[in-house]
């Protein structure tokens, strides 16, 4: 299975103004695909720590994605740095220019703008359909918008690149009993379907504790099996709660 | 002014099934004392991974936040997993044992919720007005519960020992009217006011773009200067795309 890190650009998020929404669209994407995103980072728009950490994460991770930071304005510093941890110049990409004559008209497309058609030497731009600036990709990294919307269109334009793995399947139970009454006997199931991810997720709704218990495997049967196992376990926990409370 | 470092601990946040909201929240707390988050980072229920993630936090920010992982199940593995990075053993804290007999009484305080009692040697527990096991802080290190009224109740009972940096006052102006109109504009403010931070953020609503100009800065009387800059830049720019559309 592929691997993937996901680094957001941007002071908005790490300032807590924005809430950063494109994270759990593309974790449930790349699941479909068979990648898993197993990391993902925020930082500012700084160029030296975006260099740092889009050259580290292309080493060690099959594909990287980054959201954020390659519009017009002064803090728009994506290209620039994504080309810089590759040691190459950004220079005026032929079709990316194109493109945005097309849809600004020679008149306004000004300076600020023509800077969207800059990208890495040796980059591959990838169609944005709603506001013409495309992302790109150079070697395994690929630069997105951090709009949710141009984002998830320029994903739609590579999605084919990422081939497919082995999809995840994943099934999950909740009900009104605390994690406390459950872990023992969750950890038993969890050690009998070692290939079953079982995730145990507490939560707090109407002044009451209660519990999610996700299941995350390849293997359907398995899978089914173990669902089967916790449903009949839970379904136990629960009488017994409730014949305690007679 | 001190930087800190978020660790958001699960596997749920990278699959996509759980939107994180505590980042934006801690975000903004942070702020408002003085202090700044400079990095988030997202990582799976992986002892190594944990380990190393911690550590690296630990040696390059002042402050460290950690979400998640502190339950009773078997995929609670923070509390460990913090003890391995700073090489100490997880003990039985006499408070936090003392909280949750006094919380679940004898006969409820199963092996599996005791383990939410040992917490790593020289840490301090945090209490949790909510759920009765506790946070801690080992070092620079703060352990937080995933759940957010309980990560925020954790916040609130040790807020007092970040002290109190500057501020950061922030103004904000949106508009319809797109990032490549007012980009060159914005590089020359941007210039005038070295010491505000001007951030761009394009969206797209109703179907129209559109930009919010965020100015954050320590100084007040500074932030307001640049505001009014903006302010008129923005009117002005408005007025003439008013005039080029009659």
């Amino acid at each position: 299975m592929k691997n993937a890190c996901l680094i957001i650009i941007g002071n908005e998020i790490l300032s807590g103004r924005t809430q950063d929404k494109n994270l759990a669209w593309l974790a449930v994407q790349l699941g479909e695909c068979g990648t898993r995103l197993a990391n993902a980072q925020i930082i500012p728009d700084v160029e030296e720590v975006i260099i740092k950490t889009v050259r580290h994460a292309s080493e060690h991770y099959d594909v990287v994605f980054t959201t954020g930071g390659i519009g017009p304005t002064h803090d728009d510093i994506t290209a620039a740095s994504v080309a810089r941890a590759f040691g190459v110049d950004l220079h005026l990409d032929p079709s990316a220019h194109a493109t945005l004559l097309n849809h600004y008209g020679e008149k306004d497309l000004n300076e600020a703008r023509l800077k969207m058609a800059y990208l890495p030497q040796g980059a591959v731009p990838i169609a944005n359909p709603i506001s013409a600036a495309p992302g790109f990709r150079i070697r395994n990294v690929y630069v997105f918008a951090g709009i949710p919307s141009v984002m998830q269109a320029m994903f739609a334009n590579m999605r084919h690149e990422l081939g497919s793995g082995p999809k995840i399947y994943s099934r999950s139970i909740s009900a009104f009993v605390t994690e406390g009454v459950l872990a023992a006997g969750l950890a038993d199931i969890q050690r009998e379907f070692p290939e079953v991810e079982i995730g145990s997720y507490p939560f707090f709704q109407h002044g009451k504790l209660g519990t999610s218990i996700v299941m995350r495997a390849i293997d359907t049967t398995r899978l089914d099996l173990c669902f089967e196992k916790v449903h009949f376990f839970f379904s136990h926990t629960l009488e017994v709660a409730c014949q305690e409370n007679q």
